[in-house]
């Protein structure tokens, strides 16, 4: 989402072209490299509306028999990544008393970020998708670890909720390990509320196709979150088999991605059409 | 140990020979590579002792004010290494009731080694030193992850229950979650006790020399626990500063190695001379 949000004003074209992959490549030279680099100033207009089709990437419209989901919005988003220093030692000979063991306190963080949700609830997630350990060896207690972690709500309030237990279980367990936990925030995204007139439009459109759908927020992050910020966005999704997505296996009937593409037609032609 | 555990005929020189490491490369064909494949055939002819001088690796000598450790024996090592199979999915969008997290399961399982290890209290010890998660991507719930454990204790008996629990952990783990735990063993050792008369010839000559001493079991895998097998053994210990190993500030002061040297040459001198 960096071009959405770049086009809409909320990062500078600078801070976006510096921006470093984990192999140190910047978005600036990589998009020179393949001949997109272009010269257009950003932020750009601002269009009438922006209407995005995609697939929901989760179970919950194949769940309700449902063909087309009409997305109120986008859940807020927060990542941090946690770097956690101890000290490496002789994992045969160090009594677990004298231990400062980073990857015990990256593993005690991941379980700390499960019970978290478990606690809050649903629509609250919660994920550690990056852990590593150094020196990552049998025989020896890990000096270092990194882990990041996704938390995700529909409400700005709980979100916030999460991030003060998240921040409350990592002085805990750094105090009770002995190890130094600094955190720094990757992304972190508002829950955004899509346009009323449009989440209308997309259920005229879908019900006039005779199409069942449903009113539901998004769990992933999209360029529509971006351009809400700019003028009347709204979303449409299709079902996702298996709720299954980030995943080789991902896939949505054929049937399905042609209704949503008709409605996604409908609604721009009547935007198109309207005096 | 490899060398020594072939040496004493604990494992066939083809079967070392064929060991590969994570590079993929084998011990047989890097020693032909440097010059170093030997023609003897093994195992090999018993000597009449073995003594073997080491640093601590650990910080009971330091704490204890001693300058020579006298080793009962070495620990009992069991290493395991722990595969799990979950299913990626999006960390947005996938409700916590419907995930089957490879990253949490090692997680789980990690903070399980060390309850283990607090439960049972010293001299177990217990460590998960590797622990990777695959894709790790901060909005990806991981597919598969790999963990090693390491336990150690200085009775047979107690190191088996520490499997147990251990392997109950997996199971309960592996069901709760709904992901698959395969574990394979990478090394086991049963606690190895030195020969009496060994121990005694070096607390006679810590004693000449008047350097404090003290018995202790080696937290660490040595070779001596190898010859052990064929002949009477002891070993040397001398303080390691801060306990420290396996780290690089690892330090032994130098009148520390000179001492734990002339205790090993007094105690090789008496061997070489009696009757």
């Amino acid at each position: 989402m960096l071009g959405s949000l770049v086009y809409v004003g909320g990062m500078t074209t600078e801070n976006a072209h510096a921006q470093r992959d984990a192999a140190g490549l910047t978005v600036g030279e990589e998009l020179a490299r393949i001949g997109y680099l272009g010269p257009l100033p950003c932020p750009g207009p601002a269009p009438y509306a922006f209407v995005e089709a995609h697939i929901e990437q989760g179970p919950v419209l194949e769940a309700a028999g449902k063909r087309i989901g009409v997305v109120t919005g986008v859940q807020g988003i927060s990542w941090q990544e946690l770097t956690i220093t101890g000290q490496s030692c002789h994992a045969g000979t160090t009594p677990m008393a004298l231990r400062h063991d980073a990857g015990f306190a990256a593993a005690a963080l991941t379980t700390e970020v499960r019970a978290l949700a478990t606690q809050l609830g649903p629509p609250q997630v919660a994920t550690v998708g990056v852990l590593e350990v150094h020196p990552n060896l049998v025989n020896v207690v890990a000096a270092r670890a990194r882990l990041t972690v996704d938390l995700r709500h529909t409400e700005e309030a709980s979100l916030q909720l999460a991030e003060r237990r998240f921040a409350e279980a990592v002085a805990r367990i750094a105090a009770a390990e002995g190890v130094q936990i600094s955190s720094r925030s990757l992304a972190r995204f508002e829950p955004v509320e899509f346009d009323c007139d449009m989440i209308g439009r997309i259920e005229r459109a879908a019900a006039r196709r005779n199409l069942a759908a449903m009113r539901l927020p998004s769990g992933a992050g999209h360029d529509a979150q971006m351009l809400a910020r700019v003028c009347a966005t709204g979303m449409i999704f299709v079902p996702s088999v298996g709720g299954i997505s980030h995943n080789p296996v991902e896939f949505t009937e054929p049937d399905d991605l042609l209704a949503g593409a008709e409605v996604l037609a409908d609604v721009l032609w009547g935007l198109a059409h309207e005096e």
